[in-house]
């Protein structure tokens, strides 16, 4: 039903775990293929409004939530949609439809591996 | 010489140092000026070619470099400075002029204020 590509900031390994797709920023230069990875995702981050949905969303209960539990930000709900749906394609957040909804959750995972980039260097 | 405004990721405390501005993404949702904070950096790292740069300077001997250091991603020297000083307005860098070099340093609290946006929810 969707042709999102779903990059792969976390690529996946023989044992169905994923692997982070980049050292932290301090470890060395990225290459080329790396940078167009990560950027894509900070660049999805990179809107004010989509930060606060993707906050609305990682911190909602149970980790999931749907259009209507995130409409108090201040834009239409198309809006939130057309968000949420550029946040999928960075493959910062996975949806699944249930009834009437679709529903939105962050992976722990994608977080960890974001959050490695920026892992700071460890004193010398 | 500069007018460039440094952005308060992280907000100066009476002791001089510094604390991050905003909370982890998953734990609560973003008020609109956290957002605002959060996504100008984000939408700093969200060009490849600056990633890039941002990459060379973190992980240089010494935690700083200058464009003479960093010049081997492929764009001109000018589009190099033009980049460190978007980096710079984000308040992702910060600069030194040394003689005929200006250098740039990532500083490692602005690291970590950006890692503890993306720490991930501890397993309940």
């Amino acid at each position: 039903m969707s042709n999102t590509k779903v990059l792969p900031l976390l690529e996946p390994e023989g044992n169905g775990a994923a692997a982070p797709c980049c050292p932290p920023l301090t470890e060395r230069p990225f290459t080329a293929e790396e940078a167009e990875t990560a950027a894509r995702m900070f660049k999805a981050l990179g809107d004010p409004v989509r930060l606060r949905l993707f906050s609305a969303v990682a911190s909602h209960a149970g980790g999931e939530a749907c259009v209507c539990d995130i409409s108090d930000v201040g834009v239409s709900q198309p809006t939130v949609s057309h968000h949420l749906k550029k946040l999928k394609e960075a493959g910062l957040l996975t949806s699944e439809r249930r009834g009437t909804w679709v529903y939105y959750r962050v992976e722990p995972s994608v977080l960890a591996a974001m959050g490695r980039l920026l892992t700071a260097p460890t004193a010398a």
